[in-house]
């Protein structure tokens, strides 16, 4: 337990009094919410009658006020739906929902050190000096916030399981219990990162799935678990990847591994999420052969059907690793017979790391215009919380988090102005900044990926840390990134002459990225390597839209600083301070990335910026 | 104390046996070099005969065997040269000798945590857990390995001055004193790393040298510490430098603040030895203007002759950080009045880590005929030793330790054979290998120099750990390490028309550095900036010179697995398999650097190999 309360602020939710009791189950919380609508609407009224409406609700409009139908968490997520209403229109109005993925998911790296793996917030919410460390009010104001939004699993710990986190699963249970008996309040049931080789760690020969010892070693942990925490949503697994041991440390498949797992978890309803981040993180970059972005589908692929039903794969939106731009991971569309969670970051790890603003509701409409969200399972993120005062260290950052949890319940909202909804709540319908913050989060995505990624490539980042440009920084490392630039071309032909990635796509997406003069600008370098002066479709050549998108980015994210100082008055101060001070690093970090991309593409090309800007020898 | 002994090897000294008592004295411990001399050659004859020739000895041989004159240290020193006759020669001769300097430095970098700054050769000998942690009979091992070389001082904790260590002055000086006491029986004095904002961590308000209040706390620390350790060599200091505080803090000058150190300890003898390694580290690679090898020149030329007399500055053998190849550091050529103490690095940092093989006597040569031994007070070393039971991690790296303390005592040393002298002591005299191993050391320099450093260029290493090759890992950050390649030419103008560094030069060889054909090659590219077709001497352009140095390179690399594997009946077993795990993975090392360089001055030249070698794409 922390010595000291941990500070939080609210973001778009109405301010929780301090003198309300800490509710015990959802039923308790909505009324709380209902009073709290109350006390900030007199005139709202509302009533909850208990119907089995799944996680859905219906708000019901009658003469006496709303009605909110439906049981457990779904009046919790209906009177909050109702205050969004009265918060937003200042009137409720009748409507039905229901989610449409039964896991809505959000994934903790957090170590039980306190450090978070990719964290960009502070310190863990959970964690510190290696044991649980949590303030009760603090996490009762984060079920709150997660309840709002419908988000309903939640993992604490990295999936890089660091010690002594395996003992999540016996001595620190009864630790574990206590978060999942607080969260149920909130609707939010916890989901256990574990690491594969854990019989070993427990004195065993080997983790070998097929070994019957090895099943009945994770049959026994199970039912402790469950016997702690019946409603536990599963395991969360990395394995085979990035050094973790897996099942192919004995000569095993993913499906062994996975399906092992699931059985044992099986009587409990409890499921399996296994990570489909598998790649090879040593390899030759002599070796053009092999690349990268292949690596899931041709993993997972030929493993179709043959997981056990309460086995979901989760795949990364895209086949490399959240890069600025990627297209839609092959995998997710070729999976036939295997449930599948689509996994996002909301952690700004190459995407400028809750420093740099980066809203990210347009790259998640992209991804469904290509993949139809009956494919998918369930839908997870992964965490951009902290301990910091404002949870995401940037408090622009939280709308990333509020918009994620409305895509996560029904990916339709992203047809919505999420971005003008998370402004309007959180500064007051009727602030005259709304619209501008709403601006700046809704121009933030092309702002960051004009001076870091010109035309979808990646990478360019400075190693480890991810932040800041060193575009050679990993160009001969293990990692598979590479930009194989020269005094004549930049990047990799991933078309079916070259490494033939585009193969793994279905046919119409093939063919549009197969052909240069097809392919979304957005992603032209991601799929072939280009000379310098390769004419893209407005007539400018390759080499010119580079420098253009730059100098336009770095101008830009100057802009955001200016639309900042424009609505200063109408911004809580220390608000406006910290955002401030946020786009002042944004501002340096955008001039840099532009300078050094510049100058690295004129070195090699030799080609002078037909606007005689200042590009550095 | 640690709970387990730690384990060594005897390199090139006659191993000590189990039954010997720890000797508590420089002349017990002579006393006893003489018995083992006698075991090992029972016609050996020795007395020893009190004279104060300061540290220095002469061996006068009689009819009766060999008479060492001298006294304290001398007497131990002139015993271990007494037995390096008798292993080398069989027969003993009369000879004097005397130390060029009084101090013969090492530094070790030692952090409290028990880790090693820039170690490869396991964790350190003194310190484990934020605590004194060492092994009685290895310390005894070590002290007599560094007499037997006649290296006098060594300080034990890192100039990065890390907590807990600012408590050897204070808390933590009983166990300062216990060490002390410990090598004084070698003739080894310690001198301690202090951090020169103590007086802040201490509870003062300023570390600020002209404040009284801060040199009366420097005065009472200096005379507790005398108290305990009367011998004490004196404080060295890193001020001013990558990150660490100093004078420059309180708007004061380095002279202001080792002066200030310096009346602190004059009335006991001590010095501080003043580090010079100070340069911009936040450095914008868009400006040109600065040039980081400038640094210890701009910074410390003007304060020549305002040091008090005991102050030594330390200064870098060359201008910016122990590369592959440098230029001797201007500074120690230019400074008159001012005390100096050369630096070099055993510690093979940039130059394999100790895992690539690297004897460094010819650096020191090349810097001996530039620079004029009296010009040096003093000579120092950066430690390249740890737990290792071979103490430097490649077993053949002691050879540097062993031709560093020969040099350290008199220069003129590096006019012998020195590799062929440390093989033939530690492999036998009469070994089949020993001439094969001194010919690997000898190689060694020039092969890894050939495929890491192409005609010295530096600062193609990895970020941080600078093993393996990254050749803009470093380009577009804040060290001031830049290539500035591009498809024309690669280098920066280090001349009168470029940065200007040359001009820090006496006449003679500015003259030299600045003429690209006048140039040593292996200096090219450190001072110029030329482009790829630039004629050499022997006719070849530059950009094939850098082919060719790299292909060779890496053959050479597999050359040297070869020579060794041919000697193994001759090596000790567990020894040879050790040296040939290296061996091999510098192998793989050499070939990662030879392709990594030949394709990235291959993608920005766009010139073929004209032996057509495998360059790849």
């Amino acid at each position: 337990m922390l010595s000291k309360p941990m500070e939080y602020i609210e973001t778009w939710l109405f301010p929780r009094p301090e003198d309300f009791p800490l509710p015990t189950s959802p039923e308790e919380a909505a009324q709380e919410e209902a009073e709290l609508l109350r006390r900030r609407f007199p005139q709202a009224r509302v009533r909850f009658f208990q119907e089995d409406l799944g996680e859905g609700y219906h708000i019901e409009i009658t003469t006496e006020g709303a009605i909110i139908h439906g049981q457990g968490a779904g009046l919790l997520y209906g009177i909050h739906r109702l205050a969004r209403q009265w918060a937003l229109e200042g009137a409720p109005s009748s409507v039905s929902s229901a989610p449409k993925y039964a896991l809505r998911m959000l994934n903790h790296w957090d170590n039980m050190d306190g450090t978070v793996e990719r964290g960009y917030a502070g310190r863990s919410l959970f964690f510190e000096d290696n044991a649980f460390a949590w303030d009760e009010k603090r996490m009762h104001a984060y079920g709150r916030m997660l309840a709002s939004v419908g988000i309903n699993v939640i993992s604490l710990n990295n999936v890089n399981v660091h010690p002594p986190a395996q003992h999540l699963l016996d001595d620190l249970l009864p630790e574990v219990k206590r978060l999942a008996d607080l969260f149920r309040v909130y609707g939010v049931r916890l989901l256990l990162t574990v690491d594969f080789g854990a019989p070993v760690f427990d004195g065993l020969s080997t983790a070998d799935p097929l070994v019957p010892d090895v099943a009945a070693w994770w049959e026994k942990r199970v039912q402790r678990v469950y016997e702690a925490i019946p409603d536990l949503a599963g395991f969360l697994v990395k394995a085979d990847s990035e050094f973790r041991g897996g099942p192919h440390s004995y000569g095993r498949t993913h499906a062994d591994g996975a399906n092992m797992l699931a059985k044992a978890l099986a009587p409990y309803g409890g499921v399996v999420v296994w990570r489909c981040f598998v790649y090879n993180c040593q390899q030759d970059w002599r070796d053009g052969t092999v690349d990268r972005p292949c690596a899931a589908y041709d993993h997972f692929i030929g493993l179709d059907g043959s997981f056990e039903s309460n086995v979901m794969l989760q795949i990364k939106n895209g086949p490399v690793d959240f890069q600025v731009r990627e297209p839609v991971s092959p995998l997710l569309l070729a999976l036939k017979n295997t449930s599948m969670a689509m996994e996002v970051q909301l952690a700004q790890e190459y995407t400028g790391q809750q420093i740099d603003l980066y809203y990210m509701q347009e790259v998640w409409q992209e991804i469904f215009e290509v993949l139809s969200l009956s494919r998918l399972d369930a839908i997870c993120a992964v965490s951009n919380l902290g301990r910091d005062k404002n949870w995401t260290g940037h408090d622009l950052a939280t709308a990333n988090l509020y918009a994620y949890g409305r895509m996560a319940w029904d990916p339709a909202a992203l047809t919505e102005d999420l971005a003008l909804e998370w402004a309007r709540l959180t500064l007051g319908a009727d602030s005259p900044a709304a619209e501008t913050v709403a601006d700046m989060l809704r121009r933030s995505r092309g702002i960051y990926q004009r001076y870091t990624a010109p035309l979808g490539l990646g990478w360019m980042v400075r190693l480890h840390t991810h932040y800041g440009p060193s575009p050679e920084g990993y160009e001969y490392d293990k990692w598979g990134t590479y930009l194989r630039a020269d005094r004549n071309a930049v990047g990799v032909d991933r078309t079916a002459k070259g490494t033939g990635f585009t193969k793994q796509y279905p046919p119409r997406l093939r063919a549009l990225y197969e052909d240069p003069n097809a392919c979304p600008e957005t992603l032209l370098l991601f799929f072939h390597r280009l000379p310098y002066d390769f004419p893209m479709k407005d007539g400018r050549t390759l080499i010119q839209r580079i420098y253009d998108d730059h100098f336009q980015g770095a101008e830009e994210a100057e802009a955001l600083l200016v639309s900042w100082e424009g609505i200063r008055p109408y911004i809580p101060p220390e608000m406006y301070l910290r955002v401030q001070e946020r786009l002042l690093r944004q501002v340096e970090n955008a001039r840099e990335w532009r300078d050094v991309i510049n100058t690295y593409f004129h070195r090699y090309s030799g080609v002078e910026d037909s606007r005689k800007r200042k590009i550095f020898p």
